[in-house]
């Protein structure tokens, strides 16, 4: 099947829009049935071409008329496509590109601001979730509890107690857990979704400070602002990693900050696998120097450092933050109500800030 | 060695108290050090003996004068003692028991009343810890962490992701988690450990309501009551299993309480095993009637049952849900403090009500 079967397939009198998704992701494309009830959808999720083949198919089918010239293209945080200046020279048609995640790196902005294309993300839709998996991912790590969950499938629960039984020599025959209350936080960028960590963490009874692209007032957050990921960590027992991953941020939790967050210290990640250093968070691990670790994301997805696999103060899961069955709904919800404004000539809802406009106005978040 | 040994090796001019806790828990008796400084300590931990050898190599000891008769016995709660009739009638001297546990189910505390001997547990020592572990693992089975952990340990992302950019057919290559914001949660039990669960699951955006001995009044507490667990749970998402286990609590989790919960519920347990009719939990999990479960405890420890191991709709832990450092320090201040309070003749820091004092107040917590 190509990309223009599959316009042909489900034609209409109707505006044309990319859709581009993992094959993988059928929650998500379940959620999206509104938008394949709206507009001729060069739908790359129905289609088994390759993602170049897709493509070339889909300007074939523009160029002969079988599809109309699409004019907006929604498209997956987690690959395969990225929005860059040869897919929008491909298709100029399209004036509008929304992100099915919060995350935009895979979208070219100063290619968009540059050609007046509109961009829109996910807004606060999965905020909540990934803030409640950070939390989660925390809670796991201090606790031990996946490591104690293989610890009982292992059979090894009952051994440990017969060996006691059998008077083997007095030992800890799990080892302890760290207590949430009382530790020192510092979240990695006070965003929707970093703010919505440190509000859960604080009535947790955690001491949360941050840092920020800016330092917000004290009437606006509570928290101790620190002006460097370094200076947070050297006052911290935990960082919780949740800023957007962009040059500046890139590789920010590097060396340096892990051996200020130091012995104790316990790095969680749910934001971009390039923010943290992970050759660096690997050696850290294994050398001790820091405690532990919870990952939702890694450098390169979907491959993760071996050498994590065996360590029982870390925790893993896939890049699965803002999955939930709530959240799908909801995104499918907002993808249409974006795609209704953009097409109404009205603002999308939930608007990304183009370079353009964020150095206009470079002290409004 | 013997407990003879033991106290000889350890000879002061002081008061005598039994020691018993787990040889496994090197944690816990590092926390105890302050008793053994202070004490003679008829020590289990120290010893090599089964317990029925030390406690006759005790009494004996006590018999020839190489040990003073002991006035109090520490025990922690996860066995090997039961504090009965016949320990009691061995070591009449004891007139203090601790309880190292928040639990006193291993005491018979109609004895302990007809016998006048003072009972003590933790108090709150462990109960932020408890009600963080609560939560910990309901957030895991609802965002499905252990599992993926295991997913992504095997190996199994990379090869799912291979498999999509091969070709496959589309299909979710990780199951979705569930939101936990809006979640109806039911805690069974308002004690000092399932209110701090309802206060962080009010934080995380639940809506909770509860069942317990009595019913408070909307000005002590802003949850919803009902009159039984069958109730609560028909009205509820998640149970979370808080109650103390009594003759009334023994399997108040039963079969019907688990279809009134329904197909999409899921119920937490970090109480005690015999709260649950575990068989009945088993069948509900494989027959897809209840949707998950998080289980710190089980109901013949160590032992759980080995169909639970092949689910992923289930987490396990291994009754850690009090164990942290920082509780293990916190406890052995606390029977510290309760054993000089008692030694001094002053009533003990954190008592356990009686059955006459309970009878004589029923409606009092």
């Amino acid at each position: 099947m190509t990309a223009g079967d599959v316009v042909a397939a489900g034609a209409k009198p109707a505006t044309t829009v990319f859709l581009i998704i993992r094959r993988m992701e059928a929650s998500l494309y379940a959620a999206l049935a509104g938008l394949r009830q709206r507009y001729h959808v060069l739908d790359f999720f129905a289609s088994t071409d390759s993602l170049p083949a897709f493509l070339s198919s889909a300007a074939a089918a523009v160029a002969s008329g079988a599809a109309s010239p699409p004019r907006a293209a929604v498209v997956g945080g987690a690959g395969p496509a990225r929005v860059d200046a040869a897919f929008l020279d491909a298709f100029p048609s399209v004036r509008c590109v929304i992100s099915l995640a919060a995350g935009v790196d895979f979208i070219d902005l100063d290619e968009c601001a540059r050609r007046g294309v509109v961009v829109a993300n996910s807004g606060r839709v999965y905020s909540a979730d990934v803030a409640d998996h950070a939390v989660g991912l925390l809670l796991q790590v201090l606790r031990r509890v996946s490591a104690a969950d293989r610890f009982v499938r292992r059979g090894l629960w009952p051994s440990a107690v017969a060996r006691e039984a059998a008077g083997a020599a007095a030992g800890e025959y799990y080892p302890l857990g760290t207590k949430l209350g009382g530790k020192r936080v510092g979240v990695v960028g006070l965003g929707n979704i970093g703010s919505l960590i440190a509000k859960r963490l604080v009535a947790l009874g955690c001491l949360v400070s941050y840092t920020s692209r800016r330092a917000r007032g004290d009437a606006e957050v509570p928290y101790k602002y620190y002006p460097s990921v370094r200076d947070l960590a050297a006052d911290a027992d935990v960082l919780v990693v949740a800023c957007a991953l962009t040059k500046d941020t890139r590789r920010c939790v590097d060396r340096a900050v892990m051996d200020a967050l130091g012995a104790g210290g316990v790095i969680v990640n749910i934001s971009r696998g390039g923010n943290v250093d992970q050759a660096e968070l690997v050696d850290a691990l294994r050398e001790g120097r820091i405690a532990g670790a919870g990952l939702d994301v890694f450098e390169s997805e979907p491959n993760v450092p071996p050498e994590l696999c065996d360590m029982d103060n870390v925790v893993m899961t896939t890049h699965a933050g803002a999955f939930t069955n709530e959240s799908m709904v909801d995104v499918g919800d907002l993808t249409v109500a974006n795609l209704e404004a953009f097409f109404a000539g009205k603002p999308v809802h939930t608007p990304v800030q183009l370079p353009q406009a964020v150095k206009k106005a470079v002290v409004v978040p």
